[in-house]
C-alpha cells in the first residue's frame, strides 16, 4: 500500500510540476522560463520524487515505464494494474489542483482547438510545430525507449544505482528538450491522460497516441535490454 | 550556537542569492536571465549551503521547514523557535545587504504599487500574473507540502542522505519554475518577511498568507509522511 | 560484442538528442531553447548514457574519445576501429531517424547553402558567426583538449568515478555554451559526419576539419596528461 | 610541479570557458545564451576541473581561493605564491587563446570604451548596469565571502568531499547569476587580470578592485568559518 501512495503521490508532482510549470510560468511575457524551463521543471519532479519516494516504490510515475520493466524483467505483472491505476488517480488530481489554481486568474479558459491546450499532447494540428502522426508516433516510441534503456541501465545491479535518479531525471528533461514542439512531449500515457480529460475535444480523441506509442517503446526497449546489453547472470557473478 | 550561526548564514545567502538574482538580474534588458534563472539560483543557495554547512544544523534556511521537520518527528520542539529567529535575522540582513547593493544604481527606488517589488511575495493585484489570494493559498500549500516530503524522504534513514543536498536544492528550483507568476513564490516565511518589511505597503500586509500557507504545508507533509509513506520501525530494522 | 551495442546506442542517443534539439527546438518562436538549451541537451545525452552504458563499453561515443583514452593508455589501439564503425553507425541512424522526423513537418527542407543546416558543423560561411577555418581549426583543437583531460582525470583511479558521468556530460554542456557561434560545435566526428551527410554540399566537403582537429586535441590530451597530470604509478601505490 | 600544472590547467579553463561564453556566445542574436548560460558556463569549468585536476591541486583556480584557504588554516602560505603565479599565466594564456578566435571573425575589435569589454570586469560606468564602486566592492566582497564558505564547508573533514566539486562549480553558477550586472562578476583575480590585460585602459586601472575585494571576503571567510562554524578538534575526533 506504501508503494501505491508513493506513485501516486510521485506522479502527482510530475503532472503538477511539469504541466504546471507550462501553464503558468512558459509564457509569461520577456521573463518566461520557455520550453526549456519546462523540459528542466519536468526532469526534476522525476529527480526529486526519485530521492524522496524511489526507495518506497521504485519510482516509476509513468504506466510506460512500469511496463518497461516489467518487460526487462525487473517488475512483476501483478503489480502493473495497482501501479497504473495509482499513476492514473495521482496525474488527475494534479491535473485537477491545475485546474483550480489557474481559474484563480481573470479571464482563464482552456481553448482546446490550440495545440498544448492545458498542457495537453497532440499530433497535426494539435502538435505544436505541425508534425504529422507518423512523426510524432516514431518521436514518441524512440524517446520512450531510450528513456526505458537510461532507466534499465542506470538501475542495473552492475551499475551505480546511488546515481540513478539524476541520470533518470535529467534524462527526462532532455526528452522534453528535443521533442516540445513535435508532441509536446509526453513518454508517459498518465500525464496524457489526466492532461486530455480537462482540454476534451480533439486533444481527448488523439490521447490513444500516447499510450500506444510510449508503452510500445518502453516495451521494446525491455527487449532490447535483455537481449543486447545487459551481462549474462554467469559474467555479473564473476 | 554553531548551529544558530549556521541557519543565519544558509537563510543570508539563500535571500541574497535568491532574491538578489531576481533584483538584479532578471529582467536585464536581452541578456536577462529571466525567471529559470531566478528558479536556479534559489535552488542552488540551497544545495551550496547543504552542502557547506548542512552537517552542521541540518540545513533548514526555512521556518516552514524547521516546522515540517517537527511534524515528522526529526526535529525538537523546543529547538523551533531559536532556529526561526537566527533564519529570520539572516534574510533581513541580507535584504539589507540587497537594499544597499541596489541602491548604488542611479535612480533606485523600490515601487511598492507594484507586484513583485524588491522580490516580495504577493496575491491578487500583487500576484506578477493576477492569481486570487485562493489560488495563491492552495499553490504555496501544495508546493511547499511537496518541498517537505522531498526532504522528509530524500533524508530518510533508509535513503541516501548524500544526494539529499542536490534534490532539495533542485526541488527548490522546480517549485520556483512553477510558481513565481503566481505569488513570486515564497515557500519560505523567512524570505517572505524580509523583502515585504523592505517594501512595506501592501506587500507587507499581505505576509501574512507566506506564513500560513507554507506552514500549513509543511506541517501537513510531516504527517502524510509518517502516515502513508514512512517506513515502519520494525520494517527497517530488517 | 555488448561493447560495440552500447557504443551504437549510445552515440545513437548523442546525435538524436543534441542534433535533434537543436533542430527541433532551438529557434522555435519566443519559446525555443536557444544555444543554451542545445548545450544542455548534448551534455545530457552523454551523462544518461554514461550511466546506463557507460560500465559495459566505458562509454565513448565519439571517435575522438577513443583515440584519446588510448592516447592516455586506457584503451588498446586493436579495438580503436571496432568501436569507430560503431559510433559512426550509431550517430548515421539517428540522423536518419531525426530526417524521417523532421519530414513530418510540411515545408520541410535542408537549405545547405546556409551555416548549420541539419545541425551540421561549419567555418567561414557556414560558420553560425563568420569564424574563420583557422579559428574554427583551434576551438575545436583546444575544446576536445580539455573534454579529454576532463574524462582521464576523472576516470582516473586516483579520483572518483562514480562522479564522472556528471563531470563529462557537463563537460560536454559547457563545451557547447562556449563554441557553438564558432563550428556549430563538433569535438565529435561521428557526430559531423551523420550531419554532414545529410546535409551534403559544402557542409560535406568541410567535415574533415572536424575529423582533425578533434582527433588531434583529444591524442594532444593523451599526452599532456600521461606527462605532466597522472600520477606515477610508484606515487598511486602509496 | 604537478599540482602547478593543475592550476595552469584549471584556470586555463576557467577563464576559456567562462570568459569565452560570454565573448562567443552570450549576445548571439535570438539564439544567445545570455547571463544565465554564461553564469553556467562560469561553474561548469570549476566543476568540471574539480573531478579532473582536483585531486592533483586541490583545485583552486583562483588566488582568492587560495587565500581563503589558507586563512582557513588549510594550505600552507608557502605555497600562495607558486599557486597565484601558475593561475595567473593560465589566465593569459586563455585570454590570448581568446583573442586569437575572436580575431578570427571579421570585424572584431575590443572596445574598452563600453563595460564588460572582452569579459573584462569594471565598476561605475564599467559596470554592466551601473552600479557604483562603493556597490560593487561590497557585492564582490560577500560573494567571494560565501564562496569560501561553501568551499571550506563542502570539503570539511566532517562534510562529503565527494559532492563538493558539484556544490562549489554551481555556486560559482549561483554567484554569476546574481551579480554580472553589477561587476560582470569577478570573485577571482587571475580572471580579472586576464581580461583586463587585453582589454587595457579603463578596465585595466580598475583591476585593483577585483584583487582587493575577492581576497578580502575570502580571508573573511576563514576566519569565520574556522571561528564560528567548524567543529572542535575534540568534537570530531568524537
Amino acid at each position: 500500500m506504501k508503494k501505491l501512495f508513493a506513485e501516486f503521490f510521485g506522479t502527482y508532482w510530475l503532472v503538477f510540476g511539469g504541466c504546471g510549470s507550462a501553464i503558468f510560468a512558459a509564457a509569461y511575457p520577456e521573463l518566461g522560463i520557455g520550453f526549456a524551463g519546462v523540459a528542466l521543471a519536468f526532469g526534476l519532479t522525476v529527480l526529486t520524487m526519485a530521492y524522496a519516494v524511489g526507495h518506497i516504490s521504485g519510482g516509476h510515475f509513468n504506466p510506460a515505464v512500469s511496463f518497461g520493466l516489467w518487460a526487462g524483467g525487473r517488475f512483476p505483472a501483478k503489480d502493473l494494474i495497482p501501479y497504473i491505476i495509482a499513476q492514473c488517480i495521482g496525474a488527475i488530481a494534479a491535473a485537477g489542483t491545475l485546474y483550480t489554481i489557474a481559474s484563480g486568474k481573470a479571464g482563464f479558459v482552456i481553448d482546446n482547438t490550440k495545440a498544448g491546450a492545458f498542457a495537453s499532447n497532440g499530433f497535426g494540428a494539435f502538435s505544436p510545430d505541425g508534425y504529422s502522426l507518423q512523426a510524432a508516433f516514431i518521436a514518441e516510441v524512440v524517446l520512450t525507449l531510450f528513456f526505458l534503456l537510461i532507466i534499465l541501465g542506470s538501475t542495473d545491479k552492475c551499475a551505480n544505482t546511488n546515481f540513478c535518479g539524476i541520470a533518470i531525471g535529467l534524462g527526462l528533461t532532455l526528452i522534453h528538450l528535443i521533442s516540445i514542439p513535435i508532441t509536446n512531449t509526453s513518454v508517459n500515457p498518465a500525464r496524457s491522460l489526466s492532461q486530455a480529460i480537462f482540454a476534451g475535444g480533439e486533444p481527448l480523441s488523439q490521447v490513444w497516441l500516447f499510450w500506444v506509442a510510449p508503452i510500445l517503446g518502453a516495451v521494446a526497449a525491455g527487449f532490447i535490454y535483455k537481449t543486447l546489453l545487459q551481462k549474462n547472470e554467469d559474467e555479473s557473478a564473476n
